[in-house]
C-alpha cells in the first residue's frame, strides 16, 4: 500500500452533514428517527440519497430488489465490485444512527477515492439495502442481492400481507423483481458494513472499533402451555390448570439457563398472549414468543434443546401440555479471515483501540457470508442503547468508523490485487 | 303453613319441556348456548320467554332495564311482591343451565301457585335480568333495578361504546331509562334465586341443595411491572429490565400468597400484555389484569393489600417500578338470615341433603342485597364446570332446585304475612 493511500482521511464537515440531514427525514421530536420500510420517510430519505450520490458525481444504481447504490468505477470494466453498506430504513421509532451510519460512511469512501483520483484493481459500491428492519421481511434486499431470496420468504411478511404489497407498489417493485435480484457470485470482491455496536462491550472495554468476528445466530419458536379454562371465582386454587402459571415459572428459569451454561448467549419472551385474555377466566393457554441467540452453530442448537426442555420441565410441574412451533433460525455467520486482519490493520494504522467481539444483532452481513468475503467494523453505543430514540454514538467515533472502512476498503483492494 | 301447600311440586315434565326449548335457542354444536347480552339468540330468547308467560296466563311486563318478567297477583293489589329469577343472556360460547335454570324455575314456581289457585300474603313475580353476565356491564338489569345504577358505571363498557350503545338501541332501551328503573324499597318482600355451583362442593359434600351464606366480594387491578425496552440481541441478560421477570414472579408467588394465607381465597390473573410485543425487544412493560375474591370484607381488604405487596416485593426483586391502577371492588353480600332459613326449611321439607356455602361467582342476588331480604339456592355442577359447553346439572337436581325455590317463597309468604 502506497504512503499517498494511506494517508487518506474522508471529510469530517461533509460527512457530517450529510449525516445531518439525513437524520431530518422521518426525524421525531425526541431526536429519533420513524423510517419503517417504504414508509414516506422511508422513500424521502431513499431519494435525498439518490440525490446525493448524483450531485456527488457518482453513478446511481438500482436493483429490482429496491436495493440503491452509488457506483464508482475505479477499476477495470466489468472488473469486481467491493461492496460497501448498511441501510437506511429503521425501527419504528428507533435511532438516528443504526444503518445510517454504514451507509453514509460507504458513500464518503467512493467520494474520498473519486477525489484522489486513484485507481484500484476493483470497482467500488456504497449500498443502502431495503428492509434490513424487518418492517415486512428483514435482510431483505441484501437476501434478494445474495440469491438467498425464496418464495416462501415472501409468504409471512411481519406487518402482513396487504401492507407488504401495498409497499411494494409504492417503491415501484415487484415479489417477481424481489426473487430475480441475484448478482452473479464473481462479480463481488467482498462486502463490509460499519455499524453501532448497540452493546456496551467497547465502551467497557475502552475501544473505538470492533472488529467482528461473527454474526450471532438466531433461534425462535412459539411456545403453547396448554391448561384449561375455568371460572376464577367458583373454582378452588388447587383444582386449576393455569396456563399462565407453567409460562411464568420457564420466564423465570430463562435465566437461570443461560446464567448457569449459556454465558454467551442471550434469549428473549417478548411476548405473551393469554386465551380466552379474561380478568375471570383461568387462562387456558399462554403463548409464549421466544428468541435466542448464540455465537456458534453448535451453541445455538443446545441453548435451543435446553430451553426447550426448561419448557417441557415447568408445564409438567403444573400439570400443563405443551405445543411448540419452531420458526426456524439464522445460522451464525462468520467474518472472513482477510477482511478481519484489513480491518485490525486500518485501525492500527489510525491508532485506533480495537477489539475482536461478535455481533449479537443481525445484519446484511450475514446474507453476503459466504457469498464473498464478508466483515463488519463496529463503532460504539452510549449506554449500549438501539432501536431507540437513546441511540448515540460520538461523532468522533463514527469518525474513526468511516476512516477505518475507507481504510479497510483500500487494503483489500490490494490484497485482492496481489491475489488476482 | 298449611298441609296443601307444603305437598305443592313443581311439574317435571312441563318444567323440563321449557327447559329444552330455551336450550335451542344460541345453541352451539358441543352442546352448548351463545346468549351474549343483546345478541341476536338473546333477544330470541328474551321474546321466547315474553311469549311463555302469555301462554301461561301469567301476565307479562318489561322495566326500563329491559328486565322482562312474568308477574301472578295471588296476593292483595299493590301489595309486596316476592321476587324469583336470574338471566337468559350467556357467557360468550357458555353453558346451557348457568341464569336460564334461575329464570325457569321461578316461572315454573308461578305457574304452580296459580294453578293451585292459592291466595297468598304477597304478590310472586319472576324475572329475567338484563345483561347479568357482563358482555356490556355486569350485572346491569339488577343494579339498575336496584337503584344502584350510576351514571359512571354506563361510561365502560367492556365491550366498548359502539358496541353498547348498538346492543341499547337492538332492545329497545336508553342509558336514560336504564337510570330510571329503580323500584321502590318497599314494593319488594325479598328475592330468592336458583343457580348452579359452577364449583364442586355440593357434589364433594354429597349435597343437593347449597343454602348460600354470602356472594363473594371482588377486587381487581391492572398491575403494570415498568422495566426498559432493549435490543434482546444486543443487551445482556445482566444489563436488562426485564418487566416479564418481575411479573412472571409475582404470578407464581399469588399461589403462595393464597395458599398460606388466604385458604378460602382465589385470585386470577386473566390476561398479560407485554409491551412493546415484539420476538426481539426486551419488554419494558408487562400489564396484568388481577381479579380476587373473599367471602368476608375484611378479607378482601387485606388479601388485595397482600397481593400488592408481593406485587411491590417482585418488581424491587427486579428493579422494576409498579404502577397500579384500582379498578374498585364488589363487597361482599350477606345472604338474610330468614330467607336462609326458609331455605333450610324447605330443602329439609322436600328431603334433600343440604350445606351452608358462600357463593363464589357474583349474581344479580348481591344487587338486592340490602334493598330487600335475599337468597339464593345453590344445585351441584357437575365436575363444577361453568362458563363453558361442559357445564352440567342431573336433571333431577335441576327439579330439586325449582322444588326448593317453591318451597322457599311458600315459606316467606307466609312469615312474611306473619311480621306483617
Amino acid at each position: 500500500m502506497d504512503t499517498h493511500s494511506e494517508h487518506l482521511r474522508i471529510n469530517p464537515a461533509r460527512f457530517q452533514a450529510n449525516f445531518d440531514a439525513l437524520s431530518e427525514i422521518g426525524a421525531t421530536d425526541d431526536g429519533g428517527i420513524h423510517r419503517p420500510t417504504f414508509s414516506e420517510a422511508h422513500l424521502a430519505a431513499r431519494a435525498w440519497f439518490r440525490d446525493l450520490i448524483r450531485e456527488s458525481g457518482l453513478e446511481f444504481r438500482v436493483d429490482e430488489a429496491g436495493n440503491h447504490s452509488a457506483y464508482l468505477p475505479c477499476g477495470p470494466e466489468d472488473g469486481p465490485t467491493l461492496l460497501l453498506g448498511s441501510h437506511l430504513d429503521s425501527v419504528p421509532y428507533g435511532g438516528r444512527f443504526d444503518g445510517a451510519l454504514g451507509v453514509l460512511s460507504a458513500l464518503e469512501v467512493l467520494v474520498v477515492v473519486k477525489e484522489a483520483g486513484i485507481s484500484l484493481p476493483i470497482n467500488l459500491e456504497a449500498i443502502d439495502f431495503t428492509d434490513e428492519e424487518g418492517t415486512h421481511i428483514g435482510l431483505l434486499g441484501s437476501s434478494a442481492l445474495a440469491g438467498k431470496l425464496s418464495h416462501s420468504d415472501l409468504e409471512h411478511p411481519r406487518g402482513g400481507k396487504v401492507a407488504f404489497i401495498e409497499g411494494l407498489n409504492r417503491a415501484g417493485l415487484t415479489k417477481d423483481g424481489l426473487l430475480n435480484a441475484a448478482r452473479h457470485q464473481g462479480s463481488l470482491a467482498g462486502f463490509v458494513e460499519v455499524h453501532i455496536e448497540q452493546g456496551m462491550r467497547l465502551i467497557d472495554a475502552n475501544a473505538e472499533i470492533g472488529v467482528v468476528t461473527s454474526i450471532v445466530g438466531i433461534g425462535s419458536s412459539i411456545l403453547t402451555f396448554i391448561g384449561r379454562s375455568d371460572h376464577a371465582g367458583t373454582t378452588s386454587m388447587e383444582d386449576r390448570l393455569d396456563a399462565a402459571q407453567g409460562a411464568s415459572a420457564f420466564i423465570l428459569v430463562i435465566r437461570d439457563i443461560l446464567h448457569e451454561s449459556f454465558p454467551h448467549c442471550v434469549a428473549n419472551v417478548g411476548k405473551i398472549d393469554l386465551m380466552p385474555g379474561a380478568f375471570n377466566i383461568v387462562p387456558a393457554e399462554a403463548i409464549l414468543r421466544l428468541e435466542y441467540r448464540a455465537p456458534e452453530a453448535h451453541t445455538l442448537r443446545i441453548l435451543g434443546q435446553a430451553l426447550l426442555e426448561g419448557a417441557r420441565f415447568e408445564a409438567n410441574r403444573f400439570g400443563l401440555g405443551l405445543e411448540v412451533e419452531d420458526l426456524g433460525e439464522y445460522p451464525p455467520s462468520l467474518m472472513h479471515d482477510e477482511v478481519r486482519s484489513a480491518i485490525t490493520n486500518a485501525a492500527d494504522t489510525l491508532s485506533l483501540n480495537h477489539i475482536p467481539l461478535t455481533s449479537m444483532a443481525g445484519h446484511d452481513a450475514q446474507s453476503l457470508a459466504g457469498l464473498c468475503p464478508v466483515g463488519m467494523i463496529f463503532v460504539p453505543s452510549v449506554d449500549g442503547a438501539s432501536h431507540s430514540p437513546r441511540e448515540f454514538t460520538t461523532w468522533e467515533n463514527c469518525i474513526h468508523g468511516a476512516n477505518t472502512l475507507l481504510q479497510t476498503a483500500l487494503r483489500l483492494a490490494i490484497n485482492i490485487d496481489q491475489v488476482g
